[in-house]
């Protein structure tokens, strides 16, 4: 069953370890089947040494496990969520990253300070709210993609690929689980340069919008040019 | 005698040099065996490359070696007077980790800032007081636990799993040797991420009591459901 | 065609990797001959995991594909221009290396803090103007090498063999591909212990210039004694 | 000649790699027979990757090649002074390893903030003076020897195994010459620590003088009961 889905989805997960983007068996990948309307995400807990594709867990967009042995990562809920609204996405990535996680605790957007950012990141990366007593009590993974919707009322989830929960941590999502866990690293690396050029420089300002748009459609833009034709 | 305490002792002490805890010697894990009341332990000062089962030391409960032909770590006196108070752990982990050993050194506590700090340590990590000249003078290492014991008095070693010793380096425990390495570790990232997110916001505030509640009864409380069963 | 040179600049962008300058597919680097004014640069996008001698594409100095089936580097017209100005050079590495992106980003020269910096780089690191609109908007990086240009007015390419384009990232230069590639990696060295000088010691005054000179010609000048002879 | 004391020169110039105090090829490692009065160094700018014993040069006190067929490194003056003065050490390690070098350049020394500092180096970590415009312009490296011992007028180097040269970078000493390459990546950790500590706390006292006084001597002292019995 998503024999191939399982196969994308477990490389993108060992990419978070590659990567340096996970510490223990913290993070979780998954990757949707849009036909079938069925998701494959890491088991909870997992190590990531000993992980095979029979540990993987299928799961429907009502959150109820299809195949598996495992139980499904307990952020499954938040992935579901996010699936089910950004329907042009093919695969998300939580993790604890250092940096983007350090954004997420101080409560702070992630300007944008430089081209690298801009590349990939179409304007500030943005933070939720934090959780209310009674969103947290209640179907607690759950609100928290609803939170992650609720910022992005007014943001293109396919040109902003990656949001900050306040006081936990990022999720980024793809066009496919290894885009998603790409988009981790990318991001991990701009809250790292952004933490280190505001002290560097406290005043500074973001980038002019006219090298950041030039930047993101060079890369994402009808007349992208970067890379080669596929 | 305690072959199988002594592989898991031997297989944390090298977790300690795979997780990048330790610099060349420093730092030691032991493990307890509660039926026999015994402990084993690191020896003092010899390289992770080279080390081996027989290079292990077996100690009682009142510090002396029971068996093993080298000398235990100089930290045994501290690691038996944790073992005799805190009756429900099963292995000991003393680094000078650094991000930890930067806590340590400032004398500050690390207030729980994110989720990831509050899915492993319940509350603030303490600092002890330093020791006195007299506690120094005699008896150093075993007065370094009770320094431990003493800052402990109204907390419960397994819902804070760790402590920061004055101008020294952190101790972490837990139920087995690897679990008291696996949470060296996760001090030493929530406290990399704790430096920097006061960088980040100088005005950053703890995390939401019902959050940091959350996650850890999530991973720790009666009805955790990270993980799979056991 | 160029055989010996697609193997430099092959060595050349794989030692990016090794020196932990790249994070993807970011940067690249080329090489030039001199005698058939031909440069030798890596494709656009293409992963380091999988590149060969195949995928270089050899550009002429109108910046026109001469063989390759790929695209060259978006970078391409700005490696085009420096070479057409900078007459002594042989090989151009463009990075995102992060601690120099970072005093890019914030647009802030790195001062000659110590006799690392000054070993290789003479004097202060510059820093471009930002790109006009107009300059974005038309040829976008054939005018990122004139505003290098523009800001080397006064500076010799062959004493200070890089600059960083203010809110972009760092390029540098060498004799060869690999050269370029090494001062790339001094580059990100002076510029994280500069910043963390900087921050130890707000009031740091420059290098004593006689230090600097000594530093600089002991290993360049005409009576440089550093190395072995050739 | 001396080929015990050239695999112990070899070993320690390739260890500074491996405990990641080296970029290219800075840096150099030398040792001494006591005997012969001759010391055996690393050649000047080879690749660690590709350098073997017979690449190693055997100089006298004064400072003249005795055996080799490559330069010796151009700090070689500086190794003579301190072996001349220094009668008790074996090995020398000189490296441009980061956080060392950060102090070094803002010319600061490091207080003793922990243990880690007080079980290796007894007291504050000293700075010499800049080199004067003279002394630059004449036998360089022969003065940064003499400021070095200058600044040991009242230091005993077996207690305090390492300097900062100002502007410059560390020298660090040992009974042989891979003690002095662990001294030296000691004071880049403890360096670091220091950096970290004062950022967190800017009001940090150095710790107890009974403190550091004990984890000295527990290591170092005629009663030192840190390793295994020789």
């Amino acid at each position: 069953m998503l024999e191939d889905l399982k196969e994308k989805v477990l490389e993108a997960n060992l990419a978070l370890v590659k990567y340096e983007l996970v510490t223990l068996t913290w993070g979780n990948v998954s990757g949707i089947d849009r036909n079938e309307n069925l998701m494959v995400i890491k088991p909870s807990g997992v190590d990531y040494d000993t992980m095979t594709l029979d540990d993987l867990v299928v799961v429907n967009l009502e959150g109820k496990v299809v195949e598996g042995n495992r139980r499904p990562s307990s952020d499954t809920p938040t992935h579901v969520e996010l699936y089910k609204s950004f329907t042009s996405i093919g695969g998300i990535t939580h993790s604890h990253s250092q940096y983007a996680t350090i954004f997420a605790q101080a409560c702070k957007e992630i300007p944008c300070l430089g081209t690298t950012h801009a590349d990939h990141f179409h304007g500030t990366v943005p933070v939720t709210k934090f959780l209310t007593e009674d969103e947290v009590n209640s179907n607690y993974e759950l609100n928290t993609g609803k939170v992650i919707l609720d910022r992005f009322n007014n943001l293109d989830p396919d040109a902003m690929p990656g949001v900050l929960v306040a006081g936990h941590a990022p999720f980024t999502w793809g066009k496919t689980p290894m885009d998603s866990v790409k988009n981790n690293l990318i991001l991990e690396r701009i809250a790292k340069m952004a933490i280190l050029s505001l002290q560097l420089n406290p005043n500074l300002k973001n980038l002019p919008e006219y090298i950041s748009n030039k930047h993101y459609q060079r890369k994402h833009g009808p007349n992208a040019y970067y890379g080669q034709k596929k």
